[in-house]
């Protein structure tokens, strides 16, 4: 692990230095959901740790997480989850949705981790060691996995070998759901892509647009808010200049470890900047717990912090630990939490640094953020030195089609109005079978979480919509048999 | 080159060893078509030997063949040939059908090489020495490299930014250009696949129906001539149990090295088999010279020799140097030429070996052959000791669809009726654009071939309709713009 940790600190450091490059990743839950803990079997599936030649003999277990409860055999429908970074069982637990409508499916209800997360691991302990064990860590070879483990499925379950499988996937998970049905269109008669920014990639959407997005989150959440964030940058970095400064800005913000050098103050705007992205991804309308236990609507929870303040910066700190400390259990935060602290960052850390190039940037002028450009030479240059691995910024456009994927089918794309995600999604319908559902009060896949009494309209008729796409997809199966 | 030799030899016993499994090769164009020598520019474009992972860095440089002669630009098409498992400039002298084409079209033409074949070669001298070097060498691959070469030539030539790409392919080339169409429909508008025996695979195929369809061809080229091969099998199989009998046979053969082992004759047999099965494929109406200078319509003038013969070996005799001695150019008669004897073979077998796992098998029954049965774990464990690659027999099946392919679109599959690997192509339309093409004078994608005054009616109207087809998916492209 001396080499993981090696990557961290490497990491770290790449976040803080002058030509820092954003890297928003997409939330992964850190706990199960506040209230549910599904039942499933956990199962492992022997995979080939690369599918697309023939230079070695190596193998893993795939694992994944299986409820055969309301599965009545006879074909009736595979519901499969597309696991993204992460350990499969939280997704599990966060997407309710799929729970929801399994009974009246009556569907297998399967859950598929995806390739070097959660115990997936090529290579074991070593898996993360150099990009020679790493290197198979791609979408296309986390599809190849979903592909083959569905044969697997269907030949080994009673009553499902004509069973029609239905993908589902939020986030870049969602991305995987798509591209499945694009790539392997006789593995899944349809998926339902939540949230999946599959656009966010060169040339495709502006980089700053999901930072639009949040901006208008935040102001929405309290009128003013987003110029307190817009001023607070400056504030920050003035006041961190000196030693006195950074003292007081430490006990402001009830920080773990003192700030004691400009670095620190530059890695604590960081900290600050991916602190409210990820709040307006998690900006739901009730208490949950998707990355923090937070109160519903939050970000009008902060803002309020924020704009309640004389000073923009006491402000500012009671944002964050409402973000941070909603249940008073946190002694003092800690701006390293945001940046890399897990086996699951570092996977997206490389996937961003190999074919997931999905650029990112923020001008100050249409968003609340300090100025930090997009630029691909940097962004090659730092992935090169940080993982070894060339990236291939273009690739996925040519893998999976850019913005002309008109020649696929069966594929809903929901995104919710208020998530910056949104920014990279399909948001209008491109043909009568691939369809764009927008969800106005929606943060990042609302509509994939349980449903919830607080759900507003907006989710409630997108997830109908969804239900009834879904059927008709069966019937259309069930009809060509 | 030892270990390419080594192989060679190591192929060879397994040829002709007690469980021998047929493996069938494609034809692959031996020299220029008889006429014509179209021009072109030859070029190169750097590739990733892997596109699917991040393990290396290796690249090589693809060969390609372009023609802009009638490319008027502004968006004229494109005319791509997903190259096959050969030099590549083999395949454009033998595809007059796109140079009679693309004038009409006022296309770009360009024919690009298959990784590991021609000059293509992703290490060298030591791109066949090893499964570390070889194992690259996969469909999947191959398709990545064409979509790359698009996006390359469609940034580099002016005028071509927006140009419609068809793929053009015959033979495993069609496979690939139908599977390009399935799996990258955003780089190509949309494919003709000649001969493309895409369900040529494990449960999808009863594994002797193109023996059955060559003992059809053999029945009317001559009748009887079928019952003579039938018989042949034995004869020869007595006579060669002496060594006078030996002797006589290889007298009568002509054969360039006497046979002196039983051994030997159970390669003469082989050899045999797959002189019958080569010239089906090649069965053209007119003198070509695709895999050997034969006459036109040369199952009929072979067996016309065979059905003359009161001594049916010394027909089979006649009818063999006929096949590959109609010029007179030859000497003597070598009963290893049909097995594998260059680079493009032994690449074939790999493929063969890895993912391309064709089952083929006779029965003597239902052909005119002697009983050889396909085994699945004879098959692999010959693969195994041969390649030290563990064969996939179902992936293709996963990773194309097997029988479930109506999700994809604009894809013609044309098969001539006499062509043996007809039996695993799609022979009726699946959907409005996914057409069936069959020719009923056609051997092997006759249809490729440039226009002949003795062309059939058959290959006339195939090839207008589908000039009509690939006009209707540009007319289409053009009103979407």
């Amino acid at each position: 692990m001396f080499y993981v940790a090696a990557i961290l600190i490497c990491l770290s450091v790449a976040h803080t230095g002058g030509t820092h490059l954003l890297n928003p990743r997409f939330p992964r839950p850190k706990g199960p959901a506040l209230k549910p803990q599904y039942s499933y079997d956990t199962k492992y599936f022997t995979q080939p740790v690369d599918h697309f030649s023939f230079t070695r003999t190596d193998t893993f277990d795939q694992r994944y997480l299986i409820n055969m409860k309301y599965f009545e055999g006879t074909g009736g429908p595979i519901f499969l989850y597309t696991g993204n970074e992460g350990d499969i069982t939280m997704f599990c637990d966060n997407t309710g949705f799929m729970w929801d409508i399994a009974p009246k499916f009556k569907a297998l209800v399967v859950f598929a981790e995806h390739r070097y997360y959660g115990e997936s691991m090529p290579y074991g302990k070593d898996s993360y060691k150099d990009p020679e064990h790493l290197g198979y860590l791609t979408a296309e070879q986390a599809l190849a996995d979903f592909a083959r483990l569905i044969t697997h499925l269907k030949a080994s379950i009673p009553g499902a070998a004509d069973s029609p499988v239905v993908a589902f996937g939020g986030s870049y998970g969602g991305m995987l759901a798509a591209w499945f049905r694009m790539k392997y269109p006789s593995s899944v008669i349809g998926s339902l892509a939540a949230s999946a920014p599959v656009w966010q990639f060169e040339g495709l959407t502006p980089c700053g647009s999901s930072y639009s997005i949040i901006t208008e989150d935040f102001q929405k959440g309290s009128p003013g808010c987003e110029t307190y964030i817009h001023k607070s940058w400056d504030l920050l970095t003035q006041m961190g200049q000196t030693a006195a400064g950074r003292e007081k800005l430490s006990s402001m913000f009830s920080l773990c470890s003192p700030l004691n050098t400009t670095t620190d103050v530059a890695t604590m705007s960081s900290w600050l900047l991916s602190t409210w992205f990820n709040l307006a991804m998690v900006n739901y309308p009730y208490p949950a717990s998707f990355l923090e236990p937070l109160p519903g609507w939050p970000v009008k929870e902060v803002c309020s912090l924020i704009t309640a303040s004389s000073n923009v910066l006491e402000g500012i700190a009671a944002g964050a630990m409402l973000y941070y400390n909603y249940t008073g259990q946190a002694p003092c935060l800690n701006i390293e939490e945001s940046a890399v602290s897990s086996l699951g960052d570092l996977g997206w850390s490389f996937q961003f640094c190999s074919e997931m190039a999905m650029p990112s940037c923020t001008d100050g002028v249409h968003d609340m953020f300090p100025l930090q450009p997009w630029n691909l030479t940097t962004y090659i240059s730092q992935c090169k030195s940080t993982w070894k691995v060339t990236p291939r910024p273009y690739w996925i456009l040519q893998q999976f089609g850019g913005k002309n994927i008109t020649a696929a089918s069966n594929i809903i794309f929901s995104n919710g109005l208020l998530d910056p995600w949104s920014a990279g999604g399909v948001m209008e319908s491109l043909s009568d079978s691939l369809v764009a559902i927008t969800i106005a009060d929606g943060a990042h896949h609302l509509d994939l979480r349980s449903s919830n009494p607080a759900d507003p309209q907006s989710v409630i008729e997108a997830r109908e919509q969804e239900v009834q796409i879904i059927r008709e997809w069966l019937q259309d199966y069930y009809s060509s048999l």
